[in-house]
């Protein structure tokens, strides 16, 4: 039953990737508290790097001053 | 002055179906718990089915199988 | 499959009136999108009046001035 | 290290704008807290008009209203 | 610097548990997406279990029938 | 109409600090964006240092640590 939110930035993660996140996060809820695979929910959101901010500044200048 | 964050698929639902989930949340605060539907606010998120998952796969994976 | 998140302010919600807040959610998303209830997720969070902020002050202060 | 959250109406912000949220929101929880600025997250998200709701309906319906 | 929100029941889970849930949330990132560990941030919420619903009821009653 | 979510590691933030997270919150959502405050909602999570994960491990230990 547990709720899983993933949030990254949108920067081309393909449709297997996510699958593959979706995939780890439903084991690991079950191989580390016994959870239910049947009813957890993994959402993915991902975030403009335009609205994604770390150190006080976006993702896009980062990227931008290739940090 | 509750907050209510509904989300779903992304998969079609109409401007008229989102506004009757907003209609409806917002009584149902004001009827079970009193609260004040001036600053009851919804927010209805929709998200792609690649990235939504249940059971350990993507519900575009499962659409297609036909779950 | 959807989830619902309703956040509200911790001031005595009984169980009984969780319950309901969690059983007509469910039917609402069943009815206006057709969505499965058995796999619908519905959280409730219960947030201290003085974490809440509406209009640039906390409930607290609200609730003490008679707000 | 904290984690901050804006949600908004998509309504026309700019990158100007969300880099100016994302810089004070930073500074804000630096200054009143003494949190470390180089791992404060913050994250902005624009939702459509039609998936906010406020006082039960949409902000497309009050915005056409005039509200 | 991705972030992750993982909300379960709250029933005991230990701190040893949770380490584990924080130490493979971040590497699962790392490997799939290739993130930085050292931004990538985890953030667990435990939930009682009158708060949290499956199928139109609570936990609670859930557990209480033994379901 | 704006909605902010803050989270911070509970460490004994006090009352007035979270009073002045929500007063500056709103006033740069209005000086930003020109958003309403009589509606701007903010909400402040308290997170324990167990429940919290940076670069692969929970809060607690880094502050055991010295990190």
């Amino acid at each position: 039953m547990p709720y899983v939110n993933i949030k990254i930035t949108r920067e081309g993660a393909t449709a297997e990737q996510k699958a593959e996140l979706i995939r780890r996060s439903t084991q690991m809820l079950s191989e580390v508290l016994g959870k239910n695979p049947a009813t957890t929910v993994v959402i993915i959101e991902e975030v403009e790097t335009d609205n994604w901010g770390i150190a006080g500044e976006s993702v896009t200048v980062r990227r931008q001053r290739g940090s």
